[in-house]
């Protein structure tokens, strides 16, 4: 089928060749030209305006973004719904915070565009070669486009949850989890690293990952790059975070439900951020200055 | 090849049988007449005592012990040496705490028996069809049997690691990592049970083992506990715990390395073990009554 994809960065341009693999034709846009010629020159047509864009599909469109989310989403689905028509399908495959959604659909069905929020996974290789997928929205218009999202997704990677936000919302959660075990790969590594016996730890995660109980994506995904840096001595200790798991804790605490170590995990991504700069690290060697003459280190 | 299997619970009778399907000669022994009549009921050879055990072996002999740690593996191993004749292998495939491995492996060289600590990981299914292996202690040992590991384990789940207490030591952060898993998975699934949308929590987890990041053999488990019971109502939340995890967090001390997750995963446990007799939570409660006088539930 026919795809307006919106967001040509490294989701996006992955997703797209996931799509042409399967036959489907897809136009894209993006404000930067550097990401549409990059698309361009895998012979991907590409579109200068989300005006361009509209003209270009046939009705009814079908419009995937996958955008930064937060003020960049907010301002493209106000963009697309000037120019998308009633029964035009519009979907944020991006990790907008569930209510934004929320009122995204509502938005959409003020102009009778029907919304998809779709949780992407897999990272840039699952986009590439088979994503998974978390669906909530608009059903009929989940059923319509059923089967050009079987074709980009893992067999059993693609399913409908539920009404708008639902997919949304377990992407987020999905991130939570992500988080935690990303933290407890890191603590059980650098607990094998500082240990009595010398490991190789790209031997001691390819052994974890054929027939022990934590085999996992990301310990495969932590062996290659141990393989190709055994102390990952070009990477600082400082760990980005995006929104999910932040909005993750929010509903942990909405729902009552203790979530201890994604709360743990979420915390020592902050920590790692602020390197010296701790406040709360400043603060107890201040106090530990103040009770017994501790030295601290200054600046 | 010939090995003596002491320990015939539910790790070491799958382990006869997998051994078993690879044309070894396993001879198996227990001090519960019920467990080795279960294996003998699967035409494998057992013997009633240690002594019998050596008479039956050739040597030099392979004893292959999964017996549970602590007293019981101490009182397997010596008397296994009172029986055991110089070059002959001692294996402790249990979950020692790899202190005491270095101390028995001190006692098996005194013997001059060969000594090899395997941590096995991958459940009574990996014991069946193929384990994770981590191997610590003499490498010429190792090699002698290597033939027969390589046997039962997955395509590379069999790692000699170093000397003797290595193979433990790395079981037991193993299983530290694992508790940070599975208290990350139980987190996120709770958010998603207490949701603003009504999700199936066995497609939730089908849909995230097929593609996304959080991908793992832990997930699969829990997915096929939820199809089989989609509340887990039969099921209390009281975690059990072996000692691996508390030594994880020792060594962790020890080597002044941050596990805050595996900590706090392993606290979740205690805490799950204590319900209402939770003392630390009891005195919250009552310094809640003394400062406010809010209400406490009483007994």
């Amino acid at each position: 089928m026919q795809i307006g994809l919106v967001g040509l960065g490294k989701m996006g341009y992955n997703l797209a060749l996931n799509l042409c693999d399967h036959n489907h034709e897809v136009i894209g846009f993006d404000l930067a030209e550097q990401a549409r010629a990059r698309l361009a020159d895998k012979g991907v047509d590409t579109v200068r305006s989300l005006t361009e864009l509209a003209a270009a599909l046939d009705a009814p469109r079908v419009m995937w973004l996958m955008v930064p989310p937060g003020d960049a989403t907010d301002a493209t689905i106000t963009k697309c719904l000037e120019v998308l028509e009633p029964e035009d399908i519009l979907i944020d495959a991006g990790n907008t915070n569930y209510r934004d959604t929320i009122d995204h659909a509502a938005a959409c069905a003020a102009h009778n565009v029907r919304f998809l929020d779709i949780g992407t996974s897999g990272g840039t290789s699952g986009a590439r070669q088979g994503a998974c997928l978390m669906i909530g929205g608009d059903r009929d218009a989940y059923e319509l486009i059923e089967d050009a999202l079987l074709d980009v997704t893992c067999e059993d990677g693609c399913a409908y949850v539920g009404p708008a936000g639902s997919g949304h919302f377990m992407k987020m959660v999905h991130n939570g989890v992500e988080y935690g075990m990303m933290q407890t790969i890191g603590e059980g590594l650098a607990i094998m690293r500082t240990a009595p016996f010398d490991y190789d730890l790209a031997a001691v995660c390819k052994n974890w990952n054929h027939g022990s109980v934590v085999r996992s994506w990301l310990m495969e995904l932590i062996e290659q790059q141990l393989i190709a840096e055994p102390d990952l001595a070009g990477i600082k200790g400082i760990i980005g975070t995006s929104d999910e798991a932040k909005w993750t804790m929010q509903a942990a605490l909405e729902q009552n439900v203790p979530a201890p170590v994604i709360a743990q995990s979420l915390f020592e991504r902050n920590s790692s951020q602020m390197g010296e700069e701790n406040f709360s690290h400043k603060v107890v060697a201040a106090l530990r200055k103040g009770f017994g003459g501790h030295a601290v280190v200054t600046k």
